[in-house]
């Protein structure tokens, strides 16, 4: 029964880390359509979320199924529970990849204005803290999880530098007002997006040490 | 046994509605706030927010461990997972209503330009499709979760208007960027919201027919 539970958890954790993959490549990829305006990249990361989301759906299935099954408590439990808590937040943090893709399509063909921000420096963070935030909770380590917090008051910075850039620029240069609009929300997806891999550490942190913490404070 | 897990149900049904009324208060102040661009209503608003993050992790603790001592299967098990999911919607509905607020407080003291929107009207809808959503889970009624559906048709074709509004007032008036610019995001999170209020219907749409549908589509 045990060795079944551990074989199960296992296989959960190999999914979770399939889906973090899959959503760095899908970060990386929106943010490369952006910077050059490539169409067919912005529709391949789109289309690309459909194997994140089905991952989602086929790791909630089955840690229900375990839960069901094997009805787990305490510490079991608590890591069912943070892997189903981590998919959710995997699947949104891939989302906003996917609205980072749209905005892409919204601003057409035309000069990128991403070079005034630090969107490539947001997206390389948010990678980071990801890979910070996944390998903490699968290896138990509290050092990590409390370095995904300090990174993303970093993307914090930026985003409110970006803010600042992007509204100035925009009341000087009307005529770009359609891809400024939308540059101001992919600042906002990406601060988003820092948001819910912090969440993940929160996970993380909970299952080290089985109390709630709050890294966005 | 089964007089229990019916009893349980049912309170956990009740909580679903308590935070539902608990939401729809909050959408109803946060855009009050903007209006008349009060920023003690909007402080109110993100005050309000804890009372629901407390009843979203008493509705999960209540579910899991009905799952953990009861271990239902298929239906009673669809019902419990849709009212977990239906939680976690309607906590993001609350968070959009709190994003709404800081937007509020951003704006600060001045003239508002709501009345250039559609806003309130798709305030209006969203909370109307809100009451519309839950009642079709609680009662299980199918009519019911595909008028929601239609109705996000509406919020979506207010949303472009109020885009191509919203960005052509910008253009014209950069002196309003940083209201305009913040306009836009309300614009988004009232979108988003009625997509999360689709989701609770299609949640409803799977209880009572057993298979998944897609209203946003």
């Amino acid at each position: 029964m045990r060795e079944n539970f551990e074989k199960n958890l296992e296989e959960l954790k190999s999914k979770i880390t399939e889906m973090g993959e899959l959503s760095i490549i899908a970060l990386e990829r929106s943010v490369k359509a952006l910077k050059t305006q490539d169409v067919e990249i912005a529709i391949k990361t789109i289309e690309g979320d459909t194997a994140i989301d089905k991952l989602e759906v086929e790791i909630n299935q089955f840690a229900i199924w375990i839960m069901a099954k094997e009805a787990p408590i305490s510490r079991d439990l608590r890591e069912i529970i943070g892997v189903l808590k981590i998919s959710s937040e995997i699947e949104r943090i891939a989302d906003f990849a996917v609205n980072i893709a749209k905005s892409t399509i919204k601003i057409g063909q035309t000069t990128s204005l991403l070079e005034i921000t630090h969107v490539e420096k947001m997206k390389d963070i948010s990678i980071e803290m990801l890979r910070k935030a996944l390998q903490s909770f699968l290896e138990e380590n509290m050092v990590l999880a409390k370095e995904v917090g300090d990174l993303e008051d970093e993307v914090d910075q930026c985003s409110r530098e970006n803010y600042k850039k992007l509204t100035t620029y925009l009341s000087e240069h009307p005529e770009e007002t359609n891809q400024l609009v939308q540059l101001l929300f992919v600042n906002r997806y990406l601060e988003r997006t820092a948001d819910h891999i912090t969440n993940i550490a929160e996970s993380a942190a909970y299952l080290i040490k089985g109390q709630i913490y709050d890294f966005n404070s």
